[in-house]
C-alpha cells in the first residue's frame, strides 16, 4: 500500500481533544488506502518545561542528558495518539526513536540523522499495522544514547521518514494554513500560495517564515520529498495547504513568489578599511569564529588603498560582532578607522525562480521603493531573490507596495 | 569497588530541590568508595497524570501503549539527578530501562524482570562512572516494547539491581523513617524498628503497612538482598532507618515484632450450606475466578451433613463476591441457607519469628483482648502471624492494649 507521512505540532497535540482531532484526520487517509507514518511532537509547552528543568539543574548541562529528559514529551503524545487511533479500529502503535531505529550523529541536541532503516515498521504494515506513530525529534547514537534533532526537529523526522519510506507526500500539520505570499499582519493582500518551490521555501524559511524548520526543506529538496503545510484546525480537502515541491512540478507561477522581511537585522559599517588581497578573510574570519551569522556584503569602489565594507547580521550579535572587530584590529590584523553599526534597519526580499528566466525584476523593485520615497541601503542579490536593507520605518509600506507591484494577490 | 544500590521514591525527588537533597545523599556514599546504582520514580505526581491521560483516552487501553506513556516520568527524573551528581563533579549517567537492558516478561503493564545483564553498566564503572542512575519501574519485552512492573514496581527495580549486581545493600528512601511496631498514628508508643526479617515485612506489607512493594520484598529474600528503608528527609547516619534482613542476622528479637491492622476486611458466612467433599473448592473456585481475594477461611463443625462457612475479603469486593456465590447457587454447584455479610470488622494481626519457638503468644493474645471485653469473631495463624477479626470499634483499643502486652515500646 502507499505511504503516507503526516506530522503535528505541538499545538496540533496539545490536549487530548486535539489528538482526537489529529486522530480522525489520520483515520480519513487510513480509509482512502494509504499505510501511515504518524510524526507527533510533544503536548505544546511540555518540550519548554522540561527544557527549564534541565537548565535550572545544570547550566552547562552534559548534551546526552538533557537528550534523555527533553525527548519524553514526544514518547507520551506517540503513546496516546497510538491509543486514540485503536479507539476509532486503526490497528495503530507507537515506536520510539530506538525502536525504529532512528540512527543519527551523536551531536547530543543537534544530531543529524544518518539512517531510518525500514525493516522493523514494515514488518508490522505487513501484518496489518495501518499507523506507525513515531516520536518526532528524537533518534538514537552510534554509542545507544538518545539523542535529538535541535528544535522544531520532528518537521525533519517527518521528512526523513518520508523519504525513508519513499512516501507519496510528507503532510505538516500545523497551526497556520499554508505558506503566503507574505505576512498577513502586514499586507491584507496576501493570500496563501498553493505550490512553492523548495528553493523558494528555503529563501523564506531563513528570512523568517517559521514554518517548517530549514533542515526539513533542504533534505526534502535533496530526496524530492512532496512536502505538505496545512492546518490541523480545519477541515482539509486534498488540495488543501500549501505543496512544496521541486520546480518542475509547478506549471505556472509568478516571476515572485513571495515578499519576505527581517526586522533583526543590523547595519555594520566600516570605515576606511586599509584594502589589500586577503582583508574580507581578515574580517569575516573573526567574525564567523565569534558565532556572528553574517548576512549581506558589500565592499564600496576602493581609493587610494582604502575602502568601506558594509555587512548585516541579527540585530542581538552586534556586540558580539564589535568586540570581535576591535580584538582583529587590536591584534594588528585588519585597519579601519571607525565602526558604525545602524541598528534602525530592516530587510525586505522578493523571492521566486521566475527571476532567473525573467529579466528585469531588479530594476521593478528599486523603482517601486524609489516612487514611494524609501531609501536604499545596501542590496543583495542571488538567483532567486533579491534583497534591500532599508529604514526600519518604511518596512510595512515597502512590502506592501512590492506586493502590489509584482500583482502576488493575483494567481498566475 | 563495592556496589550500593539507593532508590528514590516520588515524593524524595518531587521537586528539582529534592533531587538536589538525594543527589548530597548519593555523594556522601560514594565518598565512601561505592560505585551507586541509583533508581528513581517520577517525580510525584506525574505518573498519576499520564495514567489519567491514558484513561481518558482509552478506557479498555492497549497496556503495551500504556507502558509506553506511563514509564516516560522516570526517564526524566533519571536524566534530571544525573545532571545533578555532574553539577556536583561525581561522574554519572542516566540508563532508560532499554538501554540496560532490564529484561522483562510481555506481561505489559504488570511485568516481571527476568534478567538484568551488568555488562553494559559495569564496563561504564570500569571507565569511572561513579554513579549509574537508573529508571525504575520499567524494562523492555522480548519484543522490544517498553513494558512496566506495576504500580510501586521501583522497589523491585531497585532489589532486582542489587541482586544483579550483588550489592553490599539496597537503600529504600521514602517520606517514613522506617518500619514501625505499629501505626504510630494509633499508638504513640509505637517503636521503630531496627531490623526486621524479611518473613516478618512480607506479613506486614501484605496486611497494609505500604512501606516496600510486597514484591520487593519477596525478591530480597529470594536472593538475600540487604534492604535497608529510611527517610530522606532526615540527615541519617550509616545506622539510620530498618533494616530488612534475613533471620540469622537479627541476633535477639521480641517474640513479636509488630501489630498490624487492616480496616478494610468484610466477614462474609455462609449459612447452612451442605457439606460433602469437595464444597470447599466449590466455594472458592468461584470466587477467586471472579476476582476476590479472600484471607481467612474458617469451617465450623458440621451437623447433620451442614456446616457455616466464613471468610474474609476486603469491603470493596463484598459484592462482586455475593454476585459470584448466587451465580454459583443458581447454578446448583453449591447448596446453602443464607450469606450474611458484616462489614462492620476490623482484622488486628501480631506477627513475629519468635513465634516459630515461643509458645503461648496465642494464648497472650486472646486473654489480652478478652481482659479489654473485645470478643474475636475469626481466628487465624500461620507460622508467625496471629491474626483475629474482631468488632471495627475495638480496632484502636486493640492495636494498644497488644502492643503493650507484647511490650513492643521495649527493644528486646
Amino acid at each position: 500500500m502507499p505511504v503516507l507521512v503526516m506530522k503535528f505540532g505541538g499545538t496540533s497535540v496539545a490536549t487530548l481533544d486535539r489528538i482526537r482531532r489529529a486522530a480522525k484526520r489520520v483515520g480519513v487517509e487510513v480509509a482512502k488506502g494509504y499505510d501511515v507514518i504518524v510524526i507527533v511532537s510533544a503536548m505544546s509547552g511540555e518540550t519548554n518545561k522540561l527544557v527549564g528543568y534541565v537548565g535550572e539543574t545544570s547550566p552547562l548541562y552534559d548534551a546526552r542528558e538533557y537528550d534523555a529528559v527533553v525527548s519524553s514529551g514526544e514518547n507520551v503524545t506517540a503513546g496516546l495518539m497510538a491509543l486514540t487511533l485503536q479507539e476509532m479500529d486503526v490497528p495503530a502503535r507507537s515506536w520510539q526513536g530506538w525502536q525504529v531505529p532512528v540512527q543519527t550523529t551523536s551531536a547530543h541536541s543537534a544530531a543529524r540523522i544518518e539512517d531510518i532503516p525500514t525493516d522493523n515498521i514494515n514488518v508490522k504494515f505487513a501484518e496489518g499495522m495501518r499507523v506507525a506513530v513515531v516520536a518526532g525529534f528524537q533518534g538514537v547514537s552510534p554509542e545507544g544514547r538518545i539523542t535529538t534533532l535541535g528544535r522544531g526537529g520532528s518537521d525533519t523526522t517527518a521528512v526523513a521518514f518520508a523519504a525513508a519510506f519513499d512516501a507519496e507526500r510528507c503532510d505538516i500539520y500545523t497551526d497556520v494554513d499554508g505558506v503566503y505570499t507574505t505576512d498577513p499582519r502586514i499586507a491584507d493582500k496576501a493570500r496563501k500560495l498553493d505550490r512553492i518551490a523548495f528553493e523558494e521555501m528555503l529563501e523564506l524559511a531563513s528570512l523568517g517564515a517559521k514554518v517548517l524548520q530549514t533542515r526539513s526543506v533542504e533534505l526534502a529538496m535533496r530526496y524530492n520529498v512532496k512536502l505538505r503545510v496545512l492546518s490541523s484546525f480545519e477541515e482539509q480537502s486534498d488540495a488543501a495547504g500549501t505543496l512544496v515541491c521541486s520546480e518542475e512540478e509547478i506549471m505556472e507561477s509568478n516571476v515572485v513568489s513571495g515578499i519576505a522581511y527581517s526586522r533583526d537585522e543590523a547595519k555594520m559599517t566600516l570605515i576606511s578599511v586599509a584594502d589589500r588581497p586577503g582583508i574580507a578573510a581578515a574580517i569575516f574570519g573573526p567574525l564567523s569564529e565569534a558565532g556572528v551569522n553574517v548576512d549581506m556584503i558589500v565592499q564600496n569602489i576602493s581609493e587610494e588603498g582604502r575602502t568601506d565594507m558594509t555587512f548585516s547580521c541579527p540585530t542581538d550579535q552586534v556586540l558580539r560582532a564589535e568586540k570581535a572587530l576591535a580584538a582583529a584590529k587590536e591584534r594588528g590584523d585588519i585597519n579601519y578607522h571607525d565602526l558604525v553599526a545602524d541598528t534602525n534597519v530592516a530587510k525586505v526580499s522578493a523571492v521566486g525562480i521566475g527571476m532567473r528566466s525573467q529579466s528585469g525584476v531588479a530594476a521593478k523593485m528599486f523603482k517601486t521603493l524609489s516612487d514611494d520615497g524609501v531609501n536604499i541601503k545596501v542590496i543583495a542579490t542571488s538567483e532567486i531573490k533579491i534583497s534591500v536593507l532599508i529604514d526600519r520605518k518604511y518596512m510595512e509600506l515597502a512590502v506592501q507596495a512590492l506586493h502590489d507591484a509584482f500583482e502576488l494577490d493575483k494567481t498566475a
